[in-house]
């Protein structure tokens, strides 16, 4: 049966957002693997070991979180885990239709597995990684946004990026 | 751990939408409950006994699935059944907004029930259950949007309606 | 080849909105029959007599126009007028959802029979009978919504409805 | 100068939500005039003189803020008032579509007249009047969704429904 | 009369959804001339010679159907090609809001071209042309999206760009 | 008390969209501050003078409105302006989610801030600055979508660009 689930996404870096995220799915499921993307498309801030590094320091207290590196379809990531689940958060304001389509992709990948949508908390609701990115690099105070090794890892970034 | 979830609705009557969303969730849960709605408030086209036994009948095949009548909050029903997961089909013509309102609203009732939500074939996702009565009611073919027993029964419920 | 297309509604009453559709829909098709809904589940402000007769005289200036009353699927109207085209507005504040339950229930219900959304101008995107007569009701200015006939017999039923 | 904002609604009852947006209006706004509405085609659950003493109870500690009954169009109240604004919250879940018709048609009814969108707090933004009442009916614990005086009337008002 | 209909987009590459609304245009008009952009501020996977032969092979089995290339403005395009009408599908996923701008921005540049929206099937409202190219870049099985030749194209493509 | 508004954006160029939600704002407040931003992270076809300065002669006729360059996060700007009002046109094709995003952000940063959306005319509720600079350069009549002196610079840069 399905107990365990894998939590896909970019983070980069990770908020409170996707920690509410991971506290709840621990509550369904025994074990949550985190699994931190990376495509080759995309352009990260934040490096593939930083990335792990600070989703792992960040979700130490979440027990039954694991974090794992992960290339490829996210389908084939969790046959080989051995689980049907993925989850995703779908904040109030986020992009449904990306979701959606994203989830149904998969679908049509591997048949039997099924995108669950857990919802954060509506004070998490709003957290945009993009625009975290945007006030942390006008030097805003992100410490409500985020914990506080991610906040000092991106003020770092952004001195060092400012100063390029 | 979760085990178990409660799948909440009004079945009014129920539809292969929701036998898929059934089948999905069995796949997730060792055990679904799909909870029938009695609220007060609403105007049902069947009875309460009448939409259990329909929601028995077409579910007999889906292993893990059982099926209860209820009145109250979902939120205490959860924690009678020993679970804090609650299942809501997400249609991509559904209404996002009140299934988020009424997830966030059971939040506050119920701190640690969660909601997830699980999609449905894309096959059942414009399947609007004032639509497939408005169309039965005009005598349509409506064989693909429900089961046999249900079909059946609506028919006969919507020439009771319109002989009188 | 579809060169007549049905536009159904409710008309209740009809507007500069349903107008300006009408409008665009002639300049792609040679005949557009506006067709008046009868819905036994619905409460209608003006009678069939009354929707049919302000249409007719709304339109009259329209040419291409023809408006009939009807009952029952719209997809059996459309066959019996040997078409395959049905006609919908979709305002930029109209309800997608429900237009493509309602599309997409039809093309079940027959297969080839195809929606064919239209856009009114932006002047008429906000349009909704229901604020219409809410505003009729309070005496408003209401000429700007709808021709000079629709006016005069909506105040007239407003005052009838308010004097009971 | 436009010092004074209207700021209509049903107010049935009045919410923590609603509250919310009086608090940030009169940051703005010298004077907020919330208008409680009585509208002949609506079926409220507490009368005109119940909704606007709760109204008038819960708001008590907002200074700046008067409460008045109207009836009519809220764009002659205006008017009647000597502003040009009127005042409506916007929350995350909340019908856009219904508050953009809404305050367009006023704006063809009244061309000076603007309608101001202000955001309550994302812990109110989904809380539905509908369903706090019908959580209010189920005996739900609602104390952190309306003020105690609204919880006791609306506690009050359920049962007396109910025994009917 | 409105007997040929012009139907714009990138199509890089075509999929299943761009063919199922080519089939139902052609149902409704005589003539439906694909018309595969070149926009100077677009970065294309496919060039427009590789854009408009996979189309055209994707397309050969549906009468009715040719293909254009073009550059400028859409509206300009159907007026040299003597309609006045556009086609574009609208998914049940898909960004209303940009189709709607673009068909209110090409009014105002002609205002008598109107924007004729099509339904495609709800097994291809999910598809999206940037989630296809990322799985396809994953090697995925993509058989279900696009035809045969298409599939083998992008393949090659994928291939060609991974070995940079 | 709040006399004095800040309305910021990119204003890459200002059009009549931008104009009217400006005329709106004088109506409501004393002084309308535009607050022309310069985002480092953001590629602007005209520079922060150019845009300086087409903002200023597009809104020279409206009285109240002053214009400054600001970089920064927007709520200290509001602070040094001794105000606590933001203003944000709200289109009904607009992006609510990012507004709603951006609001929340904000409010976060500054607490006592509040975003005040304004609604333009429908007119202008499809006008999308992306959508204007893709028909300015296909060399499209743009004169009812930006004021004389915006549509001569955008021509001179959309030649320059082209020519390149």
């Amino acid at each position: 049966m399905a107990r365990v689930a894998v939590y896909p996404g970019s983070f980069d870096p990770v908020t409170y957002g996707h920690l509410d995220v991971m506290e709840r799915a621990v509550r369904i499921f025994d074990r949550v693997i985190v699994a931190v993307a990376n495509n080759a498309s995309k352009n990260y801030l934040f490096s593939m070991e930083e990335r792990l590094s600070l989703v792992r320091e960040a979700a130490r207290g979440i027990k039954g979180v694991s974090v794992v590196p992960f290339e490829g379809l996210v389908t084939d990531l969790a046959k080989k885990k051995g689980t049907n689940v993925l989850i995703r958060g779908l904040r109030m304001t986020s992009d449904f239709e990306y979701e959606f389509q994203m989830a149904l992709t998969n679908r049509r990948l591997a048949e039997k597995v099924e995108t669950v949508f857990l919802m954060p908390s509506e004070r998490f609701s709003f957290l945009s990684a993009t625009l975290l990115k945007e006030v942390a690099r006008l030097d805003a105070d992100i410490s409500s946004f985020v914990p506080k090794c991610v906040e000092k890892r991106l003020k770092e970034r952004m001195k060092r990026c400012a100063s390029k």
